[in-house]
């Protein structure tokens, strides 16, 4: 199996809602450096996993849709709590949704999965895969 | 799957049995760095995998019992070549023990698995996963 | 000349005002990874720059102060564009003023100066240097 | 499941053929940060994945064969677009032959499979993942 | 004293002239991950060091002049042993004379100095520091 | 000004005296990953700051003075606290020494300076600085 990973990031604003959370039920905000990693079995006629400039124009796109914002605001996450779990999801399915309509490439049809990783600071980060 | 991942570290003393070690038979030490992973098919109530604070508190716990030690004094290790391997799988059953017990929260006994990594310098880890 | 770092972090909302800063102008946020160097031209009698559990207290505290805050509202910064560089600066100043308040001890009173960098991301970071 | 994780490092000249790289194609050149990651079920009688000092030296020979070369050039790549992907998959089969002709010792035949990733920069990296 | 980093990287192929240098005499190639620091004592009029986007363009437009090229054929490196240290150099003194021609905002004028830091690999380094 | 650093690294057991070090006067241990930093005004004839190959070789051989022992033992460290900021000290002195003897080349007699950092953790690192 292959993979290959791209990393940006994005900054957002939010609050989290539950006690659980403590003072992050306060506004605050995060950046989240953010790991794309898209998997297959065997490599493309021009030996790689995804055209890796596509790949990341595409990631880029999908942070723009939630950076520099307050996602508290957002209407594509009304009743989501967006924790780094759940941002991890979001972006992940967006990938997954714009590799279905060809941005990555004909040859993207052919990945196996996706893990989108988001790191929240220097001790944590959280990840969610899933098949493609 | 989902997953996050929580970052600490501990240092201890020890020696190494074999020739294999060659100059790590001497008694030395080590800074761990210690990453614990958390994994589960769906999100709880909150959103999340695990509640970070209560987790970052058990694994301080765990490193506590083994940090600032001489591990081949210690009882618990009896008879156990402390490598960077073996003590990456005591932590992480040690995690799965006190998880079982109820410290990580109701919600911790819906967790899948655990991966917990040591990094013993810039150029070697080892890992051990378990399911839970 | 001695330095002994350590590192903490702190995420916090904000805007920033001025053209220059495009999206950034909306509300937003930010996780900084924060490293607090201190430093000395001799050791003091324990042989270190300062005793680091007083450091990282001290610094846990003055992040305390900002953190998981929406820093638009907060009253200590009232005028102040909360730039990466100016943050760096809030907080070197508020770690002297604990040095100087005895908070480090008093041998941190032999203390040369101080460095705050905060990272932003994983391709920007700022600091500030300054005389004690 | 346990793993054992080795870095190094290797630095080559190459191009790369097929319009998809762009600049590319060009006569260039990478460091590979080389990260080998060895599996087995269980710990050998030292409590090893396996001896680290001989997969450093084997890993090390490895990447001997390859760096400080220009890829284009080499004969036992001639027809391979030697890919961050394609590369991983090369390192991860020589070692998996060194593996089975020994090198790793005797103990090594018990190990279940092997990860090569490739760090080509601080925003990219690939991998292969193979049985042993 | 202020600073600002930010990060990017090139990918060249080049040789090294001296028996110092071993294998590397032969044609081979490195990523550079590169660290640009601008430094000034005070902020500007929006709370900066300098306008992160422009520089972010300039570093880009600087390391795209080097990128993807054998520098053995570069007609501006002609008698240049392209080591890292030098590297350095050319990268720092090509941002001072941009900074110098305005690219970096006017504001860019009151900076006092740049450090490039070039990254080789995991375990080396090379910087050039230099006033304005 | 130029620098050249390089990265390699050490694991010892040690105990620390006085009431400040807490838990850490009980014998444990650390890794230590050093950077060894050279510094000199401008390159050699070969356009380096010094020969990387000798001075990973002589940053190796101190390092394994110490390496994989117990510091309390050592007559060369009798009646010092082996701190981080120590340490640090120790192994500067001794690539000094070294330096001074021509074993970093005769070339190396130009260096201006010498900065050693060791990172204890990822939260803590300590430096010593000093010219040559």
């Amino acid at each position: 199996m292959f993979s290959l990973t791209i990393r940006d990031h994005m900054m957002i604003a939010h609050s989290l809602r539950g006690e659980v959370f403590g003072p992050a039920q306060r506004l605050h905000g995060a950046t989240y450096v953010v790991d794309a990693t898209f998997r297959r079995a065997t490599l493309d006629a021009d030996g790689v996993v995804v055209d890796i400039g596509r790949a990341t124009e595409v990631l880029r796109s999908v942070l723009g849709e939630l950076g520099y914002r307050n996602l508290d605001e957002e209407e594509g996450l009304a009743g989501t709590n967006t924790t780094t779990e759940a941002l991890a999801r979001v972006i992940a399915d967006r990938l997954a949704e714009r590799a279905g309509a060809g941005e990555l490439g004909d040859g993207a049809r052919e990945l196996d999965g996706l893990v989108v990783t988001l790191h929240e600071s220097h001790v944590a980060w959280a990840s969610y895969e899933r098949a493609l």
